[in-house]
């Protein structure tokens, strides 16, 4: 009997300044038990991701606080309940204009 | 330029009294950019969804709310940022005995 049943972190990295990414262990004995992984991205307060493209398709669920997101030459805003997919190579930044972490469930899987 | 690049909604269900279940669009041309579906399950305060069993295995997300999880014979608390997995035929249902709703973004894939 658990107090939560959230999935335990596989890895943590600090990718630049106040953005921190931890893998979430979608493993059983070592196998995948899904087709994509996972990460919980946290952005501080005034704090942005770095501009990120690759080959891997993404999709984001935002969870708490806002940001302003940049896709390619697009414009957004990012509030709970944002469900965003990059297409491969896509270009995606966010910043975290607001006073509060601002927290994102980003999955990723190969086209 | 977009206010919000959140992906459109495909079918809304009301599959019990208080809760919605929004599957989300990730086809381009009918074709699934994604190898997962994809939904927003809302479930209004006082609500319970059914007890659900299935082959698919599931991850649950939740965006907003909280909730009283049971999973087979196990309880926990889902919380914002709260990520779970079902495995294949696990049993799962969700009480709100909160006073906002509870939203979770659901995915699911075959094994």
């Amino acid at each position: 009997m658990n107090d939560t049943f959230s999935l335990p972190v596989l890895t943590t990295e600090y990718v630049t300044d106040g953005v921190r990414v931890d893998e979430l262990d979608f493993t059983n004995c070592g196998l995948s038990v899904a087709p994509f992984k996972a990460s919980i991205i946290s952005i501080a307060p005034g704090c942005s991701s770095p501009v990120d493209q690759h080959e891997v398709r993404e999709c984001w669920v935002t969870i708490g606080g806002s940001g302003q997101l940049q896709r390619d030459d697009d414009f957004g805003q990012l509030q709970p309940g944002s469900v965003v997919y990059f297409a491969s190579q896509q270009k995606h930044q966010v910043h975290n204009f607001g006073d509060v972490p601002l927290t994102i469930f980003s999955t990723w899987w190969k086209p």
